[in-house]
């Protein structure tokens, strides 16, 4: 398998920051993943180096054979260095855990980062689409037809009672997960974040931060995604987003930055131009804090502040000002410091600074 | 007495922040004060109201009288309003201990500001004179001047053996202070702060903040003036701070400076470049953030960062951004969230904020 170059995704924000799509004010971005294992083969964590690779093979194969529409990039994570992993965790493309664990694995991915399949994950197969703001219906329909191509050329393990048996029994049965990642900086500010992520939890949701599993919840960004898998159908599960959960979250926020704007305009503008004012004028920055900074710029452009500064600008910071799209873009590895230097110096160069 | 009015005083940066004068970019300004009290009378804290009014009315006669060089004004503090005392207290014209005292009071001022004689504090008189920058000798020789004037029309209480007598026993003897405000942001920044204060206290050289006795250390301002005046004589006290505990201490914060600009340039500018970042940005400040930030600002513009500020503009707003001058300024009285936005507006009006 010849490895593709990931250089020229570097200087994109990818699917999942672009920032367009139905109420990406606050949802910036809709997921869902497939938990899917072939029969013939032990689960991932029981099979050895070689039925490991076997897997890789076979999977690579069936998924360049499927015929899905579009550009698609197969990439051997054992073949990359740390850099690129982490380059692919960063934008959604891998989780943490598959970069960092050891073996055959690949990611197989389309051009246009919305549609991806990790190999020797967790699973055999996890699927997932990533489409802008929130387009649940759309992603469930992508999702579906790749499900079914590669059902048609490969065995999924399935039982008759619990449906798609999957690793961990968390995944059994749908073996999906829907996740939304949520920008909530105005519940921040106000105080009633925690309020609302419990009531999250209190519906069975999980809630987790910008990178998922086990990451903090960095910048106001929180991902929202079922815990349950089994003795639903996909359409309930979809259903219960689409009428209640996503809803009432989105009207949280939306109140909430009204009531900022109403009873504490000057707070609430202090947050934004600060955030301006740092990004324009620090000569060195924590990821953390460039995170938080765009956060609340963010939001200032989506209450319409005249802050003279592009929102896909400051989509393609997210991504850019993390440690391994830093690095690319400068084309050479940097201690943290170093990084916190020329991330600064990144979100100058982007933001116009107006005097060096 | 016809009260002179305040207004004018307000807008300009007084002596003691002009920012000139001989190594004005670490030590401010230099101040000398003199403790007396006249004969014929009990000292203050024991004398009746009649008796600190016929008190009052003697010195400032007297003062009328001594012939001064310049214009002087007479304010009565029992007529001003709680504003206008905290005003003169951030003009360092009289201590907060007078403002806030009960009964006749008053305070006697040279329209420049460089020389003052408060009556009625702990004292009956304290003369003080104070210049901009390190300027011992020239301080010294106008305190001097003003004390022999005064000594002419009144009779000082004085004691053979003792010197001046004085109402607090650390003032007997000679009954001089002699302060240096410094400002030492680059020993705060590399952390070498302390020691240096610890060894001025080791001196026995009390150690205060900006607004004297009992104030923190705001904006990395330090007052540090002698404690003992008895047994010593007023020429071996200037003698001290001129040969020993002025150039150690502007040594140290030298050093620090070019140890920064060597070592860690980057988190050297980025401390100013924040500070220049919040001025012209933020929407609310409070006056110990704006102390702060201006007081970055101003180590940047000594260390020839090409901010586009001037250093006047800088060493008024650090006035100008006190509470008392603030509402002075906007011409009415605000609450706390009130005067952090106006201070927030004035350092951008001032500073250039680039957008609005």
């Amino acid at each position: 398998m010849s490895q593709p170059s990931l250089e020229s995704v570097v200087r994109s924000a990818g699917e999942w920051l672009r920032g367009v799509g139905p109420q990406h004010e606050i949802v910036i971005s809709t997921r869902i993943r497939l938990a899917r294992n072939i029969t013939g083969f032990p689960f991932h964590s029981r099979a050895s180096d070689e039925q490991r690779s076997e897997i890789a093979e076979t999977l690579s194969t069936a998924l360049g054979r499927c015929g899905l529409p579009g550009e698609w990039l197969h990439i051997d994570i054992e073949k990359l260095d740390d850099l690129d992993r982490l380059l692919l965790v960063e934008r959604h493309l891998i989780s943490k855990s598959l970069a960092e664990a050891n073996g055959a694995r690949r990611v197989v991915f389309e051009r246009s980062e919305a549609c991806s399949v990790m190999i020797n994950e967790e699973d055999h197969l996890r699927l997932q689409v990533l489409r802008s703001g929130l387009q649940l219906d759309e992603a469930w329909e992508q999702i579906n037809a790749m499900d079914d191509a590669l059902d048609a050329q490969v065995e999924y393990a399935f039982h008759p009672q619990f449906g798609y048996l999957t690793a961990c029994p968390t995944n059994v049965g749908t073996g999906i997960r829907v996740s939304v990642m949520l920008h909530l900086p105005a519940l921040r500010l106000t105080g009633e974040l925690e309020k609302v992520l419990q009531a999250a939890r209190d519906m069975k949701l999980a809630v987790r931060g910008l990178f998922g599993e086990g990451t903090e919840a960095l910048g106001d960004f929180f991902q929202v995604s079922n815990q349950v898998t089994l003795g639903r159908s996909e359409t309930e599960l979809l259903d219960s987003f689409r009428t209640d959960v996503l809803p009432r979250i989105v009207e949280f926020e939306q109140s909430a930055r009204k009531a900022l704007l109403r009873s504490r305009p000057q707070a609430l503008d202090d947050k934004i131009w600060r955030a301006v004012g740092m990004l324009r004028n620090a000569r060195m920055m924590s990821s953390n804090e460039a995170l938080q900074c765009l956060s609340h710029v963010r939001m200032g452009l989506h209450i319409g502040r005249p802050l003279r500064i592009d929102l896909q600008t400051i989509n393609e910071l997210f991504l850019q000002t993390q440690p391994a799209h830093l690095q690319k873009l400068q084309g050479e590895r940097l201690s943290g410091e170093q990084r916190s230097v020329a991330r600064a110096a990144l979100t100058r160069a982007r933001l116009g600074s107006n005097q060096n």
